[in-house]
């Protein structure tokens, strides 16, 4: 794996309630973020993007900055075990990536190009596979892991992470995957932080 | 109790971790804080305070600012079981409370007069003899929750706190006590969130 630089980060960017949820229990086809407290699509925990795009530009478009992403096989969606169906992700024909997607899972696929640039691989050899074939592709800039918290986690507990990018929402959600869970001590930089409505956007560097 | 009104509120006013914690695991008397990430006296949590009170003064003063105040037994100090030796809180003969301090504790002792106008009171009956009495003694203003988690999160399961005013500070700690651990979903209003160095300041409006 390449050393880690200042110019080629990887990111991690999640949307949290402020008890560090980022998804609730049960996730299914109909409720792609479990019961979230809202709707179950993730609703009340992406108000601050739907509800107020204009106001949190930055953070939106900093979430599709990266030149390749990684995310964990139920981010990608609702199928466990075998692919026993046709599934595509969440994002339709057209997904908001416009690059590669390395989806971490157990269970071995061939990759799926997508229109408009993305294509999703699907890696089954690890984090640390996924992270370098992800630098690889990105070809110098960002690799940024999207989630979900399972997939952030590890990340994080393998040191492996420059940055955090989290949009802490006004609620709680006492069960589900969480931000941090299981993972050791960590030294972090507040590097900035900003309120906008309903939301707390705060991005912090991953010390040594 | 009271009917909970604008002018006479209920705060919970805590530094956490952004993983949540308000405190490591073991205290003793050394180590006020447990495992805290630091030295044990909450230097870490706390440097928000101690490193740049001139930039923090609004939110230090709110501290304070509450007419009455509670907080759990291991917050006050650290003798468990019976009052077996003298202990009158860490914070000296004259404390920065200058008002009634409402001690939730198991262990019934005489109320303990300070200087500068703080007195310790030790309730024995629960969170809401020690609201009525807070509230009470408070004579129109407002009730401060200092902490710790445990106690904190007795009130917010118990839908008797108004506002949540966090201090959000760089670092994980993965054990001790932590805020929301237990409490039922709530709705919160971010009412405030403002950014200092290497700290974050969020408070919430809880919502019924
Ligand atoms: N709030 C946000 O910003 C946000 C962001 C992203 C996602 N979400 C939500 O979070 C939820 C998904 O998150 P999650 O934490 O449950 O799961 P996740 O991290 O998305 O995926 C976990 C799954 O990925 C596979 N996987 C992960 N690490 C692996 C490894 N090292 N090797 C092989 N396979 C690996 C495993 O699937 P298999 O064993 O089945 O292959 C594992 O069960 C969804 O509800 C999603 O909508 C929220
Ligand atoms: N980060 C911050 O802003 C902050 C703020 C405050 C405190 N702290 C730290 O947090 C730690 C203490 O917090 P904690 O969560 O461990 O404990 P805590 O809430 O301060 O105290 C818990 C203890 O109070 C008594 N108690 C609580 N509720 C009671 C009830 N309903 N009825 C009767 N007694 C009750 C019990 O003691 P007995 O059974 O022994 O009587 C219980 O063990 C300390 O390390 C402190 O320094 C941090």
């Amino acid at each position: 794996m390449r050393a880690r630089t200042a110019t080629v980060k990887c990111n991690v960017n999640l949307t949290i309630t402020v008890d560090g949820y980022s998804a609730g229990t049960d996730q299914t086809e109909d409720r792609p973020f479990g019961h979230d407290g809202g709707d179950g699509t993730g609703d009340r925990l992406h108000a601050w993007m739907f509800d107020t795009p204009e106001e949190n530009r930055a953070e939106i478009e900093e979430l599709a900055a990266p030149s390749a992403f990684i995310m964990g096989r139920n981010m990608f969606g609702p199928v466990r075990g075998d692919w026993d169906r046709p599934w595509n992700g969440w994002w339709g024909d057209d997904p908001p990536f416009h690059g590669p997607v390395f989806v971490l899972t157990h269970h071995a696929r061939e990759p799926q190009p997508m229109r408009g640039g993305t294509t999703y691989h699907f890696v089954t050899d690890g984090i640390e596979s996924a992270l370098a074939q992800a630098r690889e592709a990105a070809e110098g800039g960002d690799v940024g892991v999207l989630g979900g918290a399972t997939t952030a986690n590890q990340y994080l507990a393998a040191g492996l992470v420059d940055e955090l990018r989290l949009h802490i929402v006004p609620f709680t959600l006492g069960a589900g995957t969480r931000l941090f869970d299981g993972v050791p001590p960590l030294r972090l930089e507040q590097l900035t932080s900003r309120a906008a409505t309903g939301v707390t956007h705060v991005t912090y560097r991953v010390l040594p």
